[in-house]
This record gives structure tokens, sequence and C-alpha cells, in this order.
């Protein structure tokens, strides 16, 4: 193995200029962790490739060496997707951040995968358009793409593998091919864009991405809505959408997580269970739409709501929701994220969520609940001292029982966040024999195991029964 | 081969019924060929499956004498996939079909596959919901999903793939796994739902699909919007998608097909390229929509326009387009039906439009142009002898120029209507390499190759190039 990384490196730094290639342990250790808790493990040398042409070349040295491949985006990612666990190379697309064509009229962007989302969102403002996929972090798409990501706008506009018409992605071996066409629909041959998309390059690197935009709406309208309770606040929620009322974001945040957003942002907020919502549409729509749901929040015991239409204070109270897990991280110096971030069907939200409460206190854990309730997705965020054994134990085993409260329930272990290192002991008690079928997958497109090894798949001795 | 189909149907008439399994030759003929001008080959023997632990062992009884197995709904598809180009068994899922359980307030319902269409609607219709994707014909559900079907109101709602959130597959060898769950969204594993959807029954057999469902809209408004020319009426389409409206339907009908139409259905329609739109929303928003609507079609030469809100006159509009391609059927006896299906990016679709007409005119070729116009996606129908070799040749070389085009501009050989027979020479010069991926896949999950054999992938020695 020593050897074999050697003989790969020195065919790397012919290969690419010197700033392309790096083995400094600074640049080693940023790439050897993402933002959760996850054990870092630092690659043997990180590379910037320039172009796909360099990728395939990249990957074709890796190959010809069995040399572990992980690509890397900014690090943003929640479950160690991007700790490259048996070393090798990492691929970092900073240098690969191109918008490359925005064909306003087909309503579709193509970028580089090293592109970020207000990036390419200050971009597409220029056309009247925006990409609606918002996970909170300032990710990039290439590693939004292959995380399957999608966060607050995606009860209406869909998450990541909805939205990506067409990628570039070389193969393991350094073929280079196209995933989908610039078409709206296709029913030709199998749907390798979805296979990709949230593969977490375990098939493959993006190397560029042809997305569907949308047209800013004509109005926008934004509500904070109080509740005395989390029950509450949920079955409100169900009763909007049941009601037919196309909310483009409906998110809930708990008492805990309102202390933290109030601490951190510096607002005075009511610290009690709360509805951030967000309408689009036309003016006459918008407002039979928002007229409807005050009523329906009413009926379920709201104590206050708040309108916003303006874009600053819009803004702010999105800025707020958003920087959530960072008031958590800034809020506990020292420690470590741990997000849970189970998706169940929308009947089963209330009852999660009020389990996912009482484990945190059976557990004697802080923790606050947010989520993306109108998709049934759901998060407890815990900040972990990762020195104290009994605390590490305890944050598994929450996330274990709201897994288990999940999967019983006909949901799914992760809604956005990947399975990464994290998730991949539930994957067997999720997927069953499919898990055979991805398997298969995996060794049919990768027969060295050499594109980010251990992660995704499951870990046999490890699995959740 | 004799032998092992032999002993194969005499295991299966040990599994099944009597009545479950048919040699009758017009039992085989019935399962011979669907609605396209594809040459019909009857199936050796057609099973009748009655549920999924009978579907997993005729699968296992298929893979252990090496015969190949085709599924069949109803027979509706439009190019060859249900023909069993290599014999062996057919699966009929007739006798699966029913509506197995309704969540309504999850928006979900699970079907068996032989469940159509209409009577899902019908069924759905008793909880205030509905399931929008509609390809015209009234299909099964599992034949929808095979082929990742489409039609009118995907342009709002989606197309089969988006709204399958899960599925019981049978694989080749007989094994049943679950593709996805009841979870809104999910980033756990490769997407296997997206891959099962559009597998022309080539990786499995779909024993019971959990569809997303829709409540009926509070208002429909229909139209019905006449122009001098197919290219006025595509800008006018292409201006009110830009415009942000959010059309349910959008359909071009022209000239050649009014007629049809009209002789048919027994209308007065005016015989000039004609849009036909569906508005669904609220009260306020939807006269806002249609408002703006009337405004730009208006601005684009529309000569007449006509609303209906009434459900009596809607359903009158929207069958008189549904029944457009059995207008042809039944306007030329003893033809057979061929249609073109490309998909392109929107603003290639008034030159794609243009092309077709001019090549039909250059062919001297009678045929109808329709199309999904909102998604990119049109038909040019023919009815063809198929005993005049000139005409088939002609009717061959008409679909061909019109995939090279589609093609050239970053669309699709097929939107809609899935490969089967007649796509598969188009395979290579869509996908390039990513074929290969597919054929890898393929081969990883049906190694021997039994399931609907000769379908999808393509045949290298008849590519285009």
């Amino acid at each position: 193995m020593e050897t074999a990384i050697q003989e790969a490196v020195t065919e790397l730094k012919a290969l690419l200029k010197e700033d392309q290639i790096s083995e400094n342990p600074t640049v080693l250790e940023r790439h050897s962790h993402d933002e959760s808790y996850h054990t870092p493990v630092p690659p043997d040398a990180v590379v910037f490739p320039g172009n796909t042409d360099e990728v395939s070349k990249i990957m074709q040295i890796a190959d010809s060496h069995h040399v572990p491949v992980t690509p890397f985006g900014l690090g943003s990612s929640l479950e160690g997707h991007v700790v490259p666990v048996e070393h090798g190379i990492s691929i970092d697309f900073s240098l690969m951040d191109k918008v490359l064509e925005t064909k306003e009229k087909d309503f579709l962007v193509k970028v580089q995968p090293g592109v970020t989302r207000t990036q390419l969102n200050k971009e597409l403002k220029k056309y009247g358009l925006f990409f609606p996929v918002d996970p909170g972090a300032d990710a990039t798409i290439g590693g939004m793409a292959a995380t399957n990501a999608s966060g607050t706008l995606s009860v209406r506009y869909g998450i990541m593998r909805e939205n990506v018409r067409d990628m570039e992605v070389v193969l393991a071996d350094g073929t280079v091919i196209h995933s989908g066409s610039l078409a709206a629909k296709s029913s030709s041959g199998y749907h390798l864009n979805g296979l990709f998309v949230g593969s977490e390059g375990t098939l493959g690197c993006f190397t560029e991405l042809t997305l569907k935009v949308y047209g800013i709406p004509e109005q926008i309208t934004a509500a904070r809505a109080s509740f005395s309770s989390v029950d509450e606040a949920v079955e409100a929620v169900t009763a909007v959408l049941q009601a037919g009322v196309p909310v483009a974001r409906i998110e809930i945040v708990d008492e805990a997580s309102m202390k933290q957003v109030n601490n951190y942002s510096e607002l005075n907020y009511q610290e009690v269970p709360t509805l951030f919502m967000e309408f689009h549409g036309n003016e006459a729509g918008l407002q039979q739409d928002v007229d409807f749901t005050e009523e329906i929040l009413g009926d379920f015991g709201c104590l206050d709501l708040q309108f916003e239409t303006e874009t600053k204070a819009r803004n702010q109270l999105w800025e707020a929701r958003h920087n959530l897990a960072y008031a958590y991280v800034h809020g506990h110096p020292g420690r470590k994220l741990m997000v849970t971030d189970v998706c169940l069907p929308i009947t089963e939200m209330a009852g999660a969520i009020h389990h996912a409460r009482e484990a945190l206190e059976n557990l004697g854990l802080p923790g606050g609940i947010t989520g993306h309730v109108g998709d049934g997705n759901y998060h407890v965020l815990l900040m972990i001292d990762m020195d104290r054994k009994e605390e590490v134990e305890k944050a598994q085993e929450l996330n274990s029982r709201i897994v288990e409260y999940a999967l019983s329930r006909g949901g799914t272990c992760t809604g956005e966040h990947g399975v990464g290192i994290g998730k991949r002991k539930y994957q067997l008690k999720e997927h069953g024999d499919a898990l055979k079928v991805m398997d298969k997958i995996k060794q049919a497109l990768d027969p060295k195991g050499l594109l980010n090894p251990s992660k995704l798949s499951y870990k046999e001795e490890e699995a959740v029964q």
C-alpha cells in the first residue's frame, strides 16, 4: 500500500501543476473531516483538478495503483462522507467552480461541481431565476448531488434528485459518461441520473451538473407561528398540508432550539415551539393561501402569528432558522455535532417528535429538535463531548432509538444527510435484501472498491438487527 | 429449449390452479402484441399469478429452466414492450388488481400492479384524491411504472418515477425486495425506486406499488385556444411557461389531428392548430393565472379562446384529446399505429415540430402531430400499412429523422413510451458509454438474461451511429 500510494503520487505530480497536489499536513487535516462527530482520517494526498480530463486521468492513476479516491466539496456533510477512511487520494473540486451556462428560457443551468449554492443563486438572480434546493449549509452543488440534499424548500420544489437533469460523471476507470439529457423527462434506458445522485462518491465523480431552475415567484410571504407545544404545531402543519395549501417551506423549531437561535442571532423571538413558513405564488392566490393557513393555525392553538413580506425581514427570519446548526456549534465550543435525520410519513410526525423528546429526557441529553416538517423529516441536534465515552454512547443510543422508531413506521434512517459512516449500521434493517441489489451495482461499477470505500454500504459485523 | 419450456410449464401447472396457466392459442395471441406496429410473437404459455409468492415461485421456475419471462399488464404499450420476442412465459397481472390501502392523510395509496388508472381514480375519488399520471390509455399501474409513463398532467404533477414511493419487486431469482419506503424523501442507499421505474420488465416484476396521490384541486378550469399556425401555438406555450403560470396541462393538437378528433368524437372544433389547457388552484389564484394566460395567448395570435369550468364540458374536451390515438386507429382499419415520442428542451420545440411537419411532407406521409408541449414532448401519429414495404421504410425514416433532430439538440428518443423494441437502435447514439453502465446493471441483476430479453438495451448490429 505504501508503495502503491507513492507511485500514484509520483504520477499525479507529473500530471498536475505544482499547486494542484498537496501533501501539506494542514491541507491533509482540512480534508480529514466534515462538520460531524465522525473520527477524522487524513488522506495521503489531496489533488485539485481543473477540468474533466484531469479528473479522468486521476481516476485512471488511482485505478491502476489500487489507491482509494474520496471526492471532497466543502466538507459540510454531516455523516462523515468526505472522511477518507482508507486514506489514499482526496479529490478537492474547489478549482472547478464555474457556472458554465444559464439557459434561462429552458430553466436550466450547467455548473461545475465546486460551485456553491449561494454562488449559483447570485448568478441566477440576474435572470430572475433561483435554485430551490437549500440544505442550510452553503454546500457545493457536487456535494449536494452526492448526498441527495434537500432542505427547507423541498416540500414545494423537490429534492436534489428531482432537480438534476444531467451530470457528466467520471467512472472508476476514468470513463466519462452523461447520466441524463436536457429533456424535461425521458423513458430512455435505466435512470442513471437517479442512481448517481445520492451515491455519495461511491460510483463516480461528478464533473458537470445541469440543474432545473425556477422563476423567482411574483410574491413571497414568510410567517412565524408560535405554539404552546410541539404536538400542536405538528398537528397544525398536518392540517395545512391536508387542506392542500401549497406551502413553499414549513419548518418546526422547538423551544430549546429557539433559545439557541435567540442567543446566536441576537433576536427576541418567543422561546416556544415555532413554525417558520413561506408561501410563493401570484398575489391573489397567495393571499387566499395565507388567509386559509391563518384560519387553520388558529384552530390548532396558534399563540401568535407574524407575517413578513419585505425581503429584509424575510431574510432575517430564514437566517435565524438556517443558522441553527451553527448556533449550536458556536454555543458549545470543544464539542462535536451529531444530528439525527429520520423521515417518516406525515401522520407519524407528531408521535415521532414526541418519542424523540422523551428519549432525550430519559437519556438525560440536552438537544434541540427542528425539521422540515412538511416532508416528515426532522432532526435532533446534539453537541457531544467526544472525550466522554458515556455521553457518546448515550448519543448513539438516542440515534438508534429514533431510527428504530422511524423504520418501524415506514420511514427511512436518513431523509437528506445520507448514509456516510453514521447510517451504515442501519442499512440492513432498512433495506433488507434490497441491499444485495445495491451491493451488486457497486460491485459492477467499482469492482476494485476504490471509490469512497467504507461508505454507504453496510458493515455486516456492525449491522443493527 | 423445447424441453426447458415443457419442463417449466409442467412445474408451473403443479404450482398454479388450472385457470392460472394457459396455452390456448387465443390467449397466446392476445399476449403476442401491444398496440404498436411491432411484429407479434406469441409466448409459449401465459401465467396469471394471484399473489407475490406465486410470482416469486414462477420466477424461480423460469430461472431454474433458463426460460424467458415477459411481464404483461394490458398490452397498451407503444414500442412492443410486452412482445415475448424470445418466447417463454408471459406473466399476466390481471388477477392482481386490488387497491390494497388508501392512507389518505399521508397522500399515499398501495396497489397491486394490475390495477388500472381509471379504476384507481374511481377509488381515490371517495377520499377527494386523485392520481395525476395520465398517459391517455387506461393502462395498468404496473405497466405505467415499467415504462415510466407520464402524459398530460406531468407538467404540473411529475412523471411516474416521481410519483412511485415504494415498490415490492420480484427479482430474476425470485427474491422479493422493497425499492423504497413510505417517507416523502430519503438519502438512504442507492435509488432503486428510480432504477426499477422505467426498467421495462428487464430487472424484475412489480407486485405492489405505493404511489403519491394528490387532493382534487379546489377549482379546475379548462381552455381550448385556436391558432393559425403550430409555430404560433408553440411560441405561446413557451411564453406562458416562462411567465411562471403553473399550468396543469398544456397540449398541442395540430390541424390534421383536430380533423381526426372531430370525426371520431363527433365534434365541431375548428380544424386549426389548437392548445388544450387546464389550470388547477384556489379560486382567486386560478382566476389570476387564467387572466394572465389569456393576455399572453392574445399576444401570440390566438384566434379563439374558450374556457370550460363545468366538469361535463371539461371531460368532453379532454376525452376528445385522449381519444386521439384511438381516433387514428379507428379511422384507418387494417393499418398499424406508429407514434414518435421525442422530448426536447422547450426552446427547441417550435423548430422540432416544424422539422417534423417538413419531414412528413418530404416523405409524402399523412400524419398528425400532438404533444405534451409543456414538457417538450410531442408525438407524430402515423397509421402504417405493414404490407407495403416502402411505406414501412418511410415511416422508419421519419422516426429516425425526428430522433436525430432531438438528440442533436439535447433531447431524448423517448419522453414517455419507453425503449421496448422500437428505440433500441438509438440507445448507443443517445447514451454513448453510459450504455455500458446500463449493461453492467442488467448483467448484475439478471445474469442469465431471462427478464424481457431483447428489450431496452441496444442491438449492436442495428445501432444508429
